[in-house]
Protein backbone atom coordinates (compact mmCIF):
# COMPACT_ATOMS: atom_id res chain seq x y z
CA UNK A 1 0.00 0.00 0.00
CA UNK A 2 1.36 3.58 -0.70
CA UNK A 3 1.41 5.09 2.46
CA UNK A 4 1.04 8.89 0.87
CA UNK A 5 -2.73 7.57 0.00
CA UNK A 6 -5.26 9.84 2.24
CA UNK A 7 -6.77 6.95 4.02
CA UNK A 8 -2.94 5.28 5.21
CA UNK A 9 -2.56 6.77 8.24
CA UNK A 10 -6.50 5.79 9.19
CA UNK A 11 -5.52 2.40 8.95
CA UNK A 12 -2.78 2.39 11.10
CA UNK A 13 -3.80 3.33 14.58
CA UNK A 14 0.03 3.50 15.36
CA UNK A 15 1.01 6.04 12.72
CA UNK A 16 -1.96 8.01 13.62
CA UNK A 17 -0.45 8.08 17.91
CA UNK A 18 2.86 9.29 16.52
CA UNK A 19 1.53 11.55 14.13
CA UNK A 20 -0.21 12.87 17.05
CA UNK A 21 2.86 13.43 19.13
CA UNK A 22 4.74 14.44 16.28
CA UNK A 23 2.13 17.34 16.20
CA UNK A 24 2.78 17.92 20.21
CA UNK A 25 6.28 17.75 19.63
CA UNK A 26 6.33 20.57 17.29
CA UNK A 27 3.89 22.67 19.26
CA UNK A 28 6.53 22.25 22.23
CA UNK A 29 9.61 23.18 20.00
CA UNK A 30 7.65 26.10 18.36
CA UNK A 31 6.51 27.45 21.93
CA UNK A 32 10.15 26.80 23.27
CA UNK A 33 11.47 29.13 20.22
CA UNK A 34 8.93 31.58 20.77
CA UNK A 35 9.94 31.90 24.43
CA UNK A 36 13.33 32.28 23.35
CA UNK A 37 12.25 34.89 20.63
CA UNK A 38 10.54 36.69 23.29
CA UNK A 39 13.52 37.28 25.39
CA UNK A 40 15.53 38.44 22.62
CA UNK A 41 13.02 40.69 21.41
CA UNK A 42 12.35 42.40 24.68
CA UNK A 43 16.45 42.94 24.64
CA UNK A 44 17.15 44.15 21.12
CA UNK A 45 13.87 44.56 19.84
CA UNK A 46 11.47 42.99 16.97
CA UNK A 47 13.45 44.38 14.21
CA UNK A 48 16.60 42.90 16.07
CA UNK A 49 14.96 39.06 15.46
CA UNK A 50 16.21 37.24 12.78
CA UNK A 51 15.78 33.02 12.22
CA UNK A 52 19.54 32.96 12.23
CA UNK A 53 19.97 34.51 15.93
CA UNK A 54 17.12 32.27 17.03
CA UNK A 55 18.64 28.96 15.58
CA UNK A 56 22.02 29.77 17.64
CA UNK A 57 19.97 30.76 20.76
CA UNK A 58 17.57 27.29 20.66
CA UNK A 59 20.58 25.56 19.02
CA UNK A 60 18.52 24.21 15.82
CA UNK A 61 19.38 24.45 12.96
CA UNK A 62 18.18 28.08 10.84
CA UNK A 63 15.62 25.41 8.40
CA UNK A 64 14.57 24.05 11.56
CA UNK A 65 13.17 27.22 13.29
CA UNK A 66 12.38 28.47 9.93
CA UNK A 67 9.81 25.25 9.00
CA UNK A 68 7.81 26.67 12.63
CA UNK A 69 7.39 29.77 11.06
CA UNK A 70 7.80 30.20 7.88
CA UNK A 71 9.10 33.87 7.96
CA UNK A 72 10.39 36.29 9.84
CA UNK A 73 7.42 38.32 9.44
CA UNK A 74 4.92 35.69 11.07
CA UNK A 75 7.92 34.69 13.85
CA UNK A 76 7.42 38.77 15.14
CA UNK A 77 3.59 38.53 14.85
CA UNK A 78 3.89 35.28 16.93
CA UNK A 79 6.19 37.06 19.47
CA UNK A 80 3.75 39.54 19.55
CA UNK A 81 0.98 36.99 20.27
CA UNK A 82 2.89 35.48 23.65
CA UNK A 83 3.46 38.99 24.76
CA UNK A 84 -0.27 39.76 24.79
CA UNK A 85 -1.24 37.07 26.31
CA UNK A 86 1.46 37.10 29.07
CA UNK A 87 0.14 40.69 29.27
CA UNK A 88 -3.36 39.95 29.43
CA UNK A 89 -2.75 36.87 32.05
CA UNK A 90 -0.75 38.62 34.59
CA UNK A 91 -2.07 42.42 33.97
CA UNK A 92 -5.89 42.09 32.40
CA UNK A 93 -8.04 38.90 33.62
CA UNK A 94 -6.80 38.83 37.53
CA UNK A 95 -8.62 42.78 38.04
CA UNK A 96 -11.47 40.82 36.38
CA UNK A 97 -11.93 39.22 40.48
CA UNK A 98 -11.85 42.98 41.85
CA UNK A 99 -15.10 44.87 41.93
CA UNK A 100 -16.53 46.84 38.52
CA UNK A 101 -15.72 50.41 39.06
CA UNK A 102 -13.01 52.45 40.15
CA UNK A 103 -11.37 49.12 42.41
CA UNK A 104 -11.02 47.16 38.68
CA UNK A 105 -9.18 50.13 37.39
CA UNK A 106 -7.20 50.90 40.57
CA UNK A 107 -6.35 47.17 40.12
CA UNK A 108 -5.50 47.05 36.31
CA UNK A 109 -3.24 49.91 37.24
CA UNK A 110 -1.57 48.33 39.92
CA UNK A 111 -0.78 44.96 37.64
CA UNK A 112 0.35 47.45 34.78
CA UNK A 113 2.52 49.06 37.68
CA UNK A 114 3.72 45.82 38.61
CA UNK A 115 4.50 45.06 34.33
CA UNK A 116 5.96 47.88 34.30
CA UNK A 117 8.57 47.28 37.40
CA UNK A 118 9.91 44.02 35.45
CA UNK A 119 10.16 45.74 31.97
CA UNK A 120 12.49 48.93 33.76
CA UNK A 121 14.71 46.05 33.45
CA UNK A 122 13.94 43.86 30.67
CA UNK A 123 12.02 46.21 28.15
CA UNK A 124 9.18 46.30 26.94
CA UNK A 125 7.48 45.61 23.46
CA UNK A 126 4.33 47.79 23.55
CA UNK A 127 6.79 50.63 23.71
CA UNK A 128 9.72 49.59 21.83
CA UNK A 129 8.09 47.65 19.03
CA UNK A 130 5.66 51.31 18.90
CA UNK A 131 9.36 53.00 17.49
CA UNK A 132 10.64 50.44 15.70
CA UNK A 133 7.25 50.07 13.52
CA UNK A 134 6.02 53.77 13.37
CA UNK A 135 6.41 54.17 10.30
CA UNK A 136 6.69 50.74 8.60
CA UNK A 137 3.20 49.65 7.96
CA UNK A 138 2.37 45.82 7.19
CA UNK A 139 1.39 43.02 8.95
CA UNK A 140 3.97 43.46 11.88
CA UNK A 141 2.94 46.79 12.71
CA UNK A 142 -0.98 45.98 12.64
CA UNK A 143 -0.39 43.07 14.70
CA UNK A 144 1.54 45.06 17.36
CA UNK A 145 -0.98 48.17 17.08
CA UNK A 146 -3.91 46.26 17.34
CA UNK A 147 -3.07 44.20 20.88
CA UNK A 148 -1.97 47.71 22.29
CA UNK A 149 -5.51 49.15 20.99
CA UNK A 150 -6.92 45.96 22.63
CA UNK A 151 -5.25 46.65 25.92
CA UNK A 152 -6.25 50.51 25.98
CA UNK A 153 -9.39 49.76 24.70
CA UNK A 154 -9.79 47.16 28.26
CA UNK A 155 -8.61 50.11 30.44
CA UNK A 156 -10.81 52.78 29.03
CA UNK A 157 -13.50 50.34 29.07
CA UNK A 158 -12.87 50.10 33.04
CA UNK A 159 -13.01 53.88 33.76
CA UNK A 160 -16.35 53.84 31.30
CA UNK A 161 -17.82 51.33 33.69
CA UNK A 162 -16.60 53.40 36.78
CA UNK A 163 -18.52 55.99 35.78
CA UNK A 164 -21.56 54.07 35.07
CA UNK A 165 -21.14 52.99 38.66
CA UNK A 166 -21.07 56.36 39.78
CA UNK A 167 -17.69 56.61 41.16
CA UNK A 168 -16.43 59.41 38.88
CA UNK A 169 -17.99 62.86 38.49
CA UNK A 170 -20.89 63.01 36.24
CA UNK A 171 -18.63 64.98 33.58
CA UNK A 172 -15.76 62.44 33.96
CA UNK A 173 -13.91 62.13 30.44
CA UNK A 174 -13.27 58.72 30.04
CA UNK A 175 -10.94 58.44 27.26
CA UNK A 176 -9.13 61.36 28.62
CA UNK A 177 -8.74 60.00 32.07
CA UNK A 178 -7.50 56.77 30.20
CA UNK A 179 -5.27 59.11 28.05
CA UNK A 180 -3.65 60.57 31.24
CA UNK A 181 -2.90 57.05 33.05
CA UNK A 182 -1.20 55.80 29.87
CA UNK A 183 1.21 58.98 29.94
CA UNK A 184 2.00 58.26 33.72
CA UNK A 185 3.25 54.24 32.80
CA UNK A 186 5.08 56.13 30.11
CA UNK A 187 7.02 58.33 31.69
CA UNK A 188 7.62 56.03 34.10
CA UNK A 189 8.80 53.15 31.56
CA UNK A 190 11.35 56.30 30.03
CA UNK A 191 12.34 58.23 33.00
CA UNK A 192 13.58 54.54 35.12
CA UNK A 193 14.37 52.80 32.38
CA UNK A 194 16.37 55.31 29.59
CA UNK A 195 17.00 58.15 32.69
CA UNK A 196 17.66 55.94 35.35
CA UNK A 197 15.71 58.62 37.72
CA UNK A 198 15.19 57.68 40.97
CA UNK A 199 11.42 58.42 42.75
CA UNK A 200 9.58 57.37 39.00
CA UNK A 201 7.22 54.40 40.46
CA UNK A 202 6.31 56.88 43.70
CA UNK A 203 5.87 59.82 40.80
CA UNK A 204 3.61 57.55 38.81
CA UNK A 205 1.65 56.47 41.49
CA UNK A 206 1.34 60.24 43.15
CA UNK A 207 -0.18 60.86 39.19
CA UNK A 208 -2.51 58.43 39.68
CA UNK A 209 -4.24 59.51 42.58
CA UNK A 210 -3.94 62.92 41.11
CA UNK A 211 -6.16 61.73 38.53
CA UNK A 212 -8.41 60.24 40.91
CA UNK A 213 -8.45 63.42 42.81
CA UNK A 214 -9.69 64.94 39.63
CA UNK A 215 -12.02 62.42 38.19
CA UNK A 216 -13.04 60.57 41.54
CA UNK A 217 -16.43 61.02 43.20
CA UNK A 218 -14.73 62.85 46.46
CA UNK A 219 -14.60 60.59 49.06
CA UNK A 220 -17.69 60.48 51.74
CA UNK A 221 -16.53 60.35 54.82
CA UNK A 222 -17.50 56.90 56.86
CA UNK A 223 -17.90 54.90 53.74
CA UNK A 224 -15.51 52.62 52.26
CA UNK A 225 -13.56 54.01 50.03
CA UNK A 226 -13.16 52.89 46.17
CA UNK B 1 61.12 76.46 2.55
CA UNK B 2 59.01 73.14 3.43
CA UNK B 3 55.78 74.57 3.86
CA UNK B 4 54.99 71.90 6.74
CA UNK B 5 57.06 73.88 9.35
CA UNK B 6 54.96 75.57 11.38
CA UNK B 7 55.32 79.11 10.57
CA UNK B 8 54.74 78.05 6.87
CA UNK B 9 51.26 78.98 6.75
CA UNK B 10 51.79 82.63 8.83
CA UNK B 11 54.78 83.76 6.34
CA UNK B 12 52.08 83.15 3.37
CA UNK B 13 49.21 85.25 4.09
CA UNK B 14 47.45 84.02 0.90
CA UNK B 15 47.82 80.66 2.34
CA UNK B 16 46.42 81.75 5.56
CA UNK B 17 43.19 82.51 3.70
CA UNK B 18 43.08 79.65 1.88
CA UNK B 19 43.60 77.75 4.95
CA UNK B 20 40.73 79.53 6.88
CA UNK B 21 38.37 78.88 3.54
CA UNK B 22 39.34 75.69 3.49
CA UNK B 23 38.34 75.05 7.19
CA UNK B 24 35.06 77.13 6.48
CA UNK B 25 34.46 74.87 3.56
CA UNK B 26 35.14 71.90 6.32
CA UNK B 27 32.54 72.88 8.37
CA UNK B 28 30.02 73.89 5.95
CA UNK B 29 30.50 70.55 4.23
CA UNK B 30 30.52 68.81 8.21
CA UNK B 31 26.95 70.48 8.65
CA UNK B 32 25.38 69.40 5.23
CA UNK B 33 26.30 65.85 6.49
CA UNK B 34 24.89 66.79 10.26
CA UNK B 35 21.93 68.15 8.14
CA UNK B 36 21.42 64.91 6.23
CA UNK B 37 22.38 62.49 9.36
CA UNK B 38 19.42 64.08 11.38
CA UNK B 39 16.96 63.42 8.65
CA UNK B 40 18.35 60.05 8.38
CA UNK B 41 18.41 59.56 12.24
CA UNK B 42 14.73 60.57 12.68
CA UNK B 43 13.22 58.10 10.25
CA UNK B 44 15.30 55.25 10.32
CA UNK B 45 17.07 55.86 14.24
CA UNK B 46 20.42 56.96 15.39
CA UNK B 47 21.58 52.90 15.39
CA UNK B 48 20.37 53.06 11.31
CA UNK B 49 23.12 55.91 10.35
CA UNK B 50 25.76 54.74 8.82
CA UNK B 51 28.55 56.45 7.29
CA UNK B 52 28.08 54.40 3.96
CA UNK B 53 24.33 55.62 3.88
CA UNK B 54 25.23 58.98 4.84
CA UNK B 55 28.15 59.12 1.88
CA UNK B 56 25.09 57.83 -0.24
CA UNK B 57 22.61 60.41 0.66
CA UNK B 58 25.17 63.14 0.55
CA UNK B 59 27.04 61.86 -2.64
CA UNK B 60 29.95 61.91 -1.23
CA UNK B 61 32.58 59.52 -0.86
CA UNK B 62 33.19 57.41 2.18
CA UNK B 63 36.02 58.19 3.07
CA UNK B 64 35.13 61.74 2.45
CA UNK B 65 31.63 61.31 5.19
CA UNK B 66 34.33 59.15 7.37
CA UNK B 67 37.29 62.29 7.50
CA UNK B 68 34.28 64.64 9.20
CA UNK B 69 33.54 62.33 11.88
CA UNK B 70 36.02 59.36 12.39
CA UNK B 71 33.94 57.16 13.81
CA UNK B 72 29.92 55.86 13.56
CA UNK B 73 29.59 56.66 17.26
CA UNK B 74 31.05 61.01 16.78
CA UNK B 75 28.58 61.21 13.90
CA UNK B 76 25.58 59.71 16.42
CA UNK B 77 26.75 62.29 18.74
CA UNK B 78 26.89 65.12 16.71
CA UNK B 79 23.49 64.45 15.39
CA UNK B 80 21.91 64.45 19.08
CA UNK B 81 23.85 67.62 19.47
CA UNK B 82 22.39 69.05 16.62
CA UNK B 83 18.71 68.22 17.50
CA UNK B 84 19.28 69.32 21.29
CA UNK B 85 20.01 72.97 19.64
CA UNK B 86 17.35 72.62 17.19
CA UNK B 87 14.86 71.76 19.91
CA UNK B 88 16.92 74.30 22.40
CA UNK B 89 16.17 76.89 20.09
CA UNK B 90 12.42 76.09 19.23
CA UNK B 91 10.81 75.08 22.27
CA UNK B 92 13.11 76.68 25.27
CA UNK B 93 14.80 79.89 24.87
CA UNK B 94 11.53 81.96 23.07
CA UNK B 95 9.80 80.91 26.11
CA UNK B 96 12.46 82.99 27.97
CA UNK B 97 10.74 86.37 26.65
CA UNK B 98 7.28 84.82 28.37
CA UNK B 99 7.24 86.40 31.96
CA UNK B 100 9.03 84.33 34.82
CA UNK B 101 6.26 81.85 36.59
CA UNK B 102 3.21 80.26 35.12
CA UNK B 103 3.26 82.08 32.04
CA UNK B 104 6.28 80.39 30.94
CA UNK B 105 5.53 77.08 32.08
CA UNK B 106 2.70 77.38 29.87
CA UNK B 107 4.98 78.66 26.40
CA UNK B 108 7.14 75.46 27.30
CA UNK B 109 4.60 73.46 26.88
CA UNK B 110 2.93 75.04 24.18
CA UNK B 111 6.39 74.89 22.27
CA UNK B 112 7.05 71.19 23.19
CA UNK B 113 3.84 70.78 21.48
CA UNK B 114 4.21 72.49 18.82
CA UNK B 115 7.62 70.10 18.28
CA UNK B 116 5.46 67.20 18.75
CA UNK B 117 3.21 68.39 16.15
CA UNK B 118 5.93 67.69 13.30
CA UNK B 119 7.35 65.17 15.42
CA UNK B 120 3.99 62.83 15.28
CA UNK B 121 5.17 62.87 11.03
CA UNK B 122 9.23 62.99 11.12
CA UNK B 123 10.08 60.88 14.44
CA UNK B 124 11.95 62.46 17.82
CA UNK B 125 15.47 61.36 18.47
CA UNK B 126 14.63 62.01 22.27
CA UNK B 127 12.21 58.85 22.03
CA UNK B 128 13.06 56.56 19.68
CA UNK B 129 16.90 57.11 20.83
CA UNK B 130 15.90 56.27 24.54
CA UNK B 131 14.43 52.72 23.08
CA UNK B 132 17.70 52.30 21.32
CA UNK B 133 20.48 52.90 23.95
CA UNK B 134 18.36 52.03 27.13
CA UNK B 135 20.77 49.39 27.63
CA UNK B 136 23.48 50.14 25.54
CA UNK B 137 25.77 51.89 27.76
CA UNK B 138 28.36 53.65 26.12
CA UNK B 139 29.08 57.91 25.42
CA UNK B 140 26.04 58.01 22.93
CA UNK B 141 23.72 56.70 25.20
CA UNK B 142 25.09 59.23 27.51
CA UNK B 143 25.02 62.68 25.00
CA UNK B 144 21.32 61.17 24.33
CA UNK B 145 20.47 61.29 28.47
CA UNK B 146 22.29 64.25 29.33
CA UNK B 147 20.33 66.54 26.51
CA UNK B 148 17.23 64.96 27.69
CA UNK B 149 17.84 65.63 31.38
CA UNK B 150 18.90 69.17 30.66
CA UNK B 151 15.95 69.87 28.88
CA UNK B 152 13.86 68.31 31.65
CA UNK B 153 15.83 70.50 33.93
CA UNK B 154 14.93 73.18 32.07
CA UNK B 155 11.27 72.27 32.27
CA UNK B 156 11.30 71.80 36.15
CA UNK B 157 13.30 74.86 37.01
CA UNK B 158 10.36 76.50 35.40
CA UNK B 159 8.06 75.18 37.34
CA UNK B 160 10.01 75.85 40.76
CA UNK B 161 10.54 79.15 39.24
CA UNK B 162 6.04 79.32 38.94
CA UNK B 163 6.02 78.19 43.06
CA UNK B 164 8.84 80.80 43.79
CA UNK B 165 6.46 83.93 42.18
CA UNK B 166 3.24 82.51 44.03
CA UNK B 167 1.39 80.94 41.24
CA UNK B 168 1.29 77.56 42.34
CA UNK B 169 -0.48 76.25 45.06
CA UNK B 170 2.33 76.27 48.37
CA UNK B 171 2.52 72.01 48.66
CA UNK B 172 2.84 71.96 44.69
CA UNK B 173 5.86 69.26 44.22
CA UNK B 174 7.58 70.78 40.98
CA UNK B 175 9.63 67.47 39.97
CA UNK B 176 5.81 65.36 39.90
CA UNK B 177 4.23 68.16 37.72
CA UNK B 178 7.58 67.82 35.69
CA UNK B 179 6.93 64.29 35.54
CA UNK B 180 3.06 64.43 34.59
CA UNK B 181 3.78 67.01 31.50
CA UNK B 182 6.50 64.80 30.48
CA UNK B 183 4.23 62.13 30.32
CA UNK B 184 1.35 63.79 28.48
CA UNK B 185 3.77 64.63 25.78
CA UNK B 186 5.15 60.79 25.74
CA UNK B 187 1.12 59.87 25.40
CA UNK B 188 0.63 62.21 22.60
CA UNK B 189 3.72 61.13 20.59
CA UNK B 190 3.03 57.14 21.40
CA UNK B 191 -0.62 57.53 20.81
CA UNK B 192 -0.70 60.13 18.08
CA UNK B 193 1.92 58.75 16.37
CA UNK B 194 2.07 54.70 16.43
CA UNK B 195 -1.59 54.25 17.08
CA UNK B 196 -2.73 56.69 14.92
CA UNK B 197 -5.19 57.87 17.73
CA UNK B 198 -7.58 60.78 16.58
CA UNK B 199 -7.79 63.76 19.60
CA UNK B 200 -4.96 62.98 21.08
CA UNK B 201 -3.29 66.78 20.84
CA UNK B 202 -6.44 68.06 22.40
CA UNK B 203 -5.95 65.43 25.07
CA UNK B 204 -2.58 66.52 26.00
CA UNK B 205 -3.67 69.77 26.16
CA UNK B 206 -6.46 69.28 28.00
CA UNK B 207 -4.18 66.90 30.61
CA UNK B 208 -2.32 70.04 31.18
CA UNK B 209 -5.03 71.99 31.88
CA UNK B 210 -6.00 69.14 34.11
CA UNK B 211 -2.57 69.48 36.21
CA UNK B 212 -2.65 72.95 36.82
CA UNK B 213 -5.95 72.72 38.28
CA UNK B 214 -4.40 70.71 40.73
CA UNK B 215 -1.01 72.64 41.24
CA UNK B 216 -1.72 75.88 39.92
CA UNK B 217 -3.56 78.66 42.59
CA UNK B 218 -7.11 78.76 42.08
CA UNK B 219 -7.82 81.96 39.23
CA UNK B 220 -9.00 85.41 41.52
CA UNK B 221 -11.60 86.57 39.51
CA UNK B 222 -10.97 89.89 38.16
CA UNK B 223 -7.27 89.01 38.09
CA UNK B 224 -5.21 88.30 34.81
CA UNK B 225 -4.80 84.94 34.15
CA UNK B 226 -1.34 83.50 33.90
Amino acid sequence: MNPSQPNAISEHPGKRTSGARALQKGQQTKQIIIDAALGLAEQIGLEGLSIGALAEVTRMSKSGVFAHFGSREELQISVIREYYQRFSNEVFFPALNAPRGLPRVRTLFANWMKRVAIEIQSGCIFISGAVEFDDRPGPVRDALANSVQTWLAAMHRAVVQAKQEGHLVPDADEAQMAFEIHGLILALHYEARFLKSPGATARANTGFENILLRYGKPRIPGLPHC
